[in-house]
This record gives C-alpha cells, sequence and structure tokens, in this order.
C-alpha cells in the first residue's frame, strides 16, 4: 500500500509539473480518466505494463515514480 | 516489455547476490516460487502489490528494481 500511494504521489507530481490534466495523461498512455485517477488515489493494484505507459506518457524515466 | 525484461533481470540480479533460491524468494515473499520464475523471465505482467512483497523480500528499495 505504501508503494502504491508513492506511485500515485509521483505520478500526480510528474503530470501537474507538465500542466497535463488527467484526460490528457489517459489520452497519451491510452489508459481510462477514472483509472488513471484511481491509480493517483493507490486504489489500484496497477500493473507493470500499465506504470510503463504512464511512464512513457509522462517523459520519465520509471524509476523517477518510485523515489 | 521493456519495463517487465527490466524488472525480471533486477530481480533476479538481487536475488542471487545474495545467493537466495527462487523457493526461498517465494517463501520470503509469501508468492508462489514458479511465479518468481515467470516474473524473472518477463512472462507475467506483475503488480505493484506483488513488486512491492519482492522488494521487501529481497531488503532492496523499490527503486533499486528499475535502475
Amino acid at each position: 500500500m505504501e508503494h502504491r500511494l508513492l506511485l500515485g504521489k509521483n505520478i500526480q507530481k510528474h503530470r501537474k509539473k507538465q500542466r497535463i490534466s488527467q484526460e490528457k495523461l489517459a489520452e497519451y498512455s491510452g489508459l481510462h480518466r477514472t483509472y488513471i485517477g484511481s491509480v493517483e488515489r493507490a486504489e489500484r493494484n496497477i500493473s507493470i505494463d500499465n506504470i510503463s505507459k504512464i511512464a512513457s506518457a509522462l517523459n520519465v524515466n520509471i524509476m523517477c515514480l518510485f523515489e
């Protein structure tokens, strides 16, 4: 749960830093907007393939989402 | 797929460095031995909660599994 929270906060931090809406991040990553929201709130047990899609959509190294 | 491979290689690297068998890592993480093997071979779309269990079992920061 601790790592879900860390991941969710980091996704939101990078998304806001780039002034991207959840809708845009959903579009860029090919995921659903409500799914992005639930991942940011640590409600979902997201898989590595979807974490990878979000990292690519944010143009950040996947490691940055766990620091 | 690229990130599955990275994760699998890093789990195996840390496991071997600590001279832990897949059986022991399975025991420490509460996952199944064949599951550990398939994650190391990048065959599974592992979730954040299970990545977290493996990082804890290996006593490494989760970030180390993505570098």
